[in-house]
């Protein structure tokens, strides 16, 4: 697989992760056909065993798991889930599949796409930073309804969501940058090939079976850029989520599709892309994982800012620090971060997560930068709506995206500054088990009693033992 | 509107219908900010009135429903439709709306995905010849599940189908041909908008909501061409069916999305084509109807060869033709005759679609192109695979696409030759409404009782009159 270079979403780059191994000829200067990556990845899907999954890569799927249980039962109360509640529940099937955080049951189609809808709505799901691809708000929905119509073992739902997340990565790999550049929102229309190879495995489908699943997921990308901002943008991981099942199904009952859905002419990759490189896909298949490059965020916000509320956290803790001591807040950030989030007076918390000037208040205010930093509540505390006033943001072009310098200047004359490095979440300073833990909690607090949030917890951590995979969901219910 | 002349579906043109009035500049080279198409289109559903609508208009919409019940019925016996019963069933909702042609009932998202399977399984429903869409496939049984499921009167029911295939095809027209060139199935990518506009207005949605409905279509577009030959391809118009009418009831919600989810950088027509022309999408909008540029297929085949099997069954009929006179069949067409359709010895029915030595030699031995034609037993018929080996095609390049020149030498040394023009079903030698019933009768044949057939052409071509448009789906139940 070849290095993803300055390539990556916000300058991350494969070469950070387990895949950077081999570097194949190009596929696109190859002469001749295609190579047959449809069979390939169905088959992939098909065979690829739990038993092959290295513990590290196991370990990340249930960290994985964990960040995505957490956010869909939060995000269960942004007002976007009751809204598609509403409008769909009169034509929701049979109570097969629980909502998270929530009373209702619907049907595995409604209940996967809703899931996926709450676990993305907070913005505050896992990352794959070189796609820029959310791995986990399409795959874990489309298997953890399908876990609760079937019987699905913990070490079989852990497997599918495996190799879910894998074909779903390769392919945002292989067309990404120019693929998201167009406009796509890469995570639904790359996640509609997750939840199909994940939920077609549980399904047991012959390879054939999955090639058609493959092409049926082909057919159905979802997601716009344009969409950021409104509900849509959650919508899209969950529909795809719905689609990818939906063809998985399908193609159990022999719903036929093309044998070449992704590389033919008229084929997935070149109908949504420009460019694409199916050494990606092809690479080291089931001996690296993409997965293992997962990421969480400690930070109800975009990933931009993280850095910089990492650094204003950290000095307000080392030194006690009180807003009414601060005379000013200089911020050096990379470029992307004026380019995405300089919005000077949020008025909704949505808004204040596109506030360099909010995170960086709120994160001295209240010495966090949770949800609840990033609510409506939050960006009209007076205190906070004064100290964004004293925030200076310049670009420094010798960062990186993962990178900031902060500097605050007290009333007293003292100068304090810290260098992030790494911001918290990123690969190379990821969130630990007790961090994502405690984001959990924070995530639940108010939707599940917090004995039954840490039975949740406990159920994820331990899902390759679990036998029937299903009871997270049950556990998760509101 | 520009003429989209040569760059049109088998060299048909929009010049050819009532839309090519007036020619505005093109958008594309225009400067600024985009023309605000969402909003113009959403402007549009909502407020067009059904005493706007010229009569031939009204009278074209009729027909091009009886066409698509008459598909739908046809087509509910296809295979592809119990296999997506048999798989999609455990997950049905409430019975709300009928499966045409079937015992089966089920929620509307289902039934409109079921119908917009079953109407385009058969390759027999409409066409909007200019831009390769299939008008009918996807806002049709979006609204006709609407229909049972709350009051719709049927003059509401055609006003609504009216202005969705209205804001489906003048996308169609605006993304046209770069947008097909690529690889889209564009009657699954512009469906989806269609019914969302026609479930949207029968929702009696706000501007605001429809604008929003608009751009959850747009993150939505189902279809890509290379699954043509696969069960997936009729898939597309039904999905994009159940896309728009959920993109619909969403928004009558409140759900959210851009306001300019066709026109924005990252929206719909950047994104899916490389070239677009919104003149096509704004100039006489209201006042002139692609719709009426609407066409019928008189045979159940690929539109290239409708012009042979017309003239061969002219020849047969003319002169009381029996197979074993003949001697040679000489077939002089347009290219794409032999690009599309150059299979020599077909082995099924959907092979016999694509070899126009079948559809020549099957039109004498049976006098007709109807779905019998190009079944699994036409194509072994001794009689018509003899025939087939006389048959010898030239391409002359001075032939249009709904041209051909058929000569037919017997072995008594005659020899009869027959010119097409205009193949029947063409925009210039539409089929008649007693053509459009027998091609009915034909479908609903082993389906439905004659009478019980006879009924719901009634009721089609009396639609405006219905109180209840709901009875159209509910008296083609099977």
């Amino acid at each position: 697989m070849r290095d993803l270079g300055r390539r990556g979403f916000l300058g991350y780059s494969l070469a950070g992760g387990a895949v950077a191994l081999a570097a194949p000829a190009d596929s696109e200067k190859t002469e001749g056909p295609p190579p047959p990556v449809t069979r390939r990845l169905a088959n992939y899907a098909v065979h690829g065993q739990f038993s092959d999954i290295p513990t590290s890569v196991r370990k990340e799927a249930t960290r994985t798991l964990l960040n995505w249980v957490g956010c869909a039962i939060g995000g269960s109360q942004n007002e976007t889930v009751p809204i598609a509640i509403s409008a769909l529940s009169p034509f929701f099937g049979p109570a097969q599949a629980t909502i998270l955080g929530r009373k209702e049951r619907a049907d595995i189609f409604h209940a996967a796409l809703i899931n996926g809808i709450s676990s993305h709505v907070l913005d505050f799901d896992d990352t794959h930073m070189a796609t820029a691809i959310h791995p986990a708000a399409s795959v874990v929905p489309a298997i953890l309804a399908l876990a609760e119509y079937m019987p699905v073992s913990g070490r079989d739902f852990l497997n599918a969501m495996v190799l879910g997340i894998e074909v779903e990565c390769r392919l945002g790999a292989a067309v990404y940058p120019a693929h998201y550049d167009v406009g796509w929102h890469i995570t639904g229309t790359t996640g509609v090939f997750g939840a199909a190879a994940a939920g077609g495995r549980l399904l047991n489908l012959s390879e054939q079976q999955m090639v058609w699943a493959l092409g049926l997921a082909a057919a159905q990308p979802v997601g716009l850029r344009e969409m950021f901002g409104s509900m849509t943008k959650s919508f899209h991981p969950g529909r795809a989520a719905q689609n990818g099942l939906t063809a998985a199904l399908l193609a159990s009952k022999n719903y036929t599709s093309s044998d070449q859905g992704i590389e033919a002419k008229s084929g997935w990759a070149n109908v949504v892309s420009t460019q694409h490189d199916y050494a990606d896909i092809q690479s080291q298949l089931g001996k690296t994982y993409l997965l293992s490059e997962n990421s969480y965020k400690p930070f109800a916000s975009g990933l931009v800012v993280h850095p910089i509320i990492d650094g204003c956290i950290q000095l307000r803790n080392e030194h006690k620090l009180k807003p009414d001591q601060i005379e000013k807040i200089d911020l050096r950030v990379h470029r992307l971060v004026l380019e995405l989030t300089d919005k000077k007076t949020p008025q909704t918390g949505l808004e204040g997560k596109f506030s360099v000037y909010h995170a960086a208040a709120v994160a001295i205010t209240e010495g966090a930068g949770g949800e609840a930093q990033f609510s409506d509540r939050a960006v009209r505390v007076p205190e906070t709506v004064a100290l964004r006033g004293k925030v200076a943001v310049t670009i420094d072009a010798s960062l990186k995206g993962d990178q900031a310098r902060v500097v605050i200047v007290l009333k007293d004359g003292r100068r304090l500054e810290k260098f992030i490095e790494h911001a918290l979440g990123s690969i190379q300073n990821p969130m630990s088990d007790r961090d994502l833990e405690a984001k959990f909690l924070g995530l639940a607090d108010g939707v599940l009693p917090v004995e039954r949030a840490k039975q949740v917890m406990e159920r994820c951590w331990n899902a390759a033992d679990l036998k029937d995979a299903g009871v997270i969901a049950k556990s998760a219910a509101g």
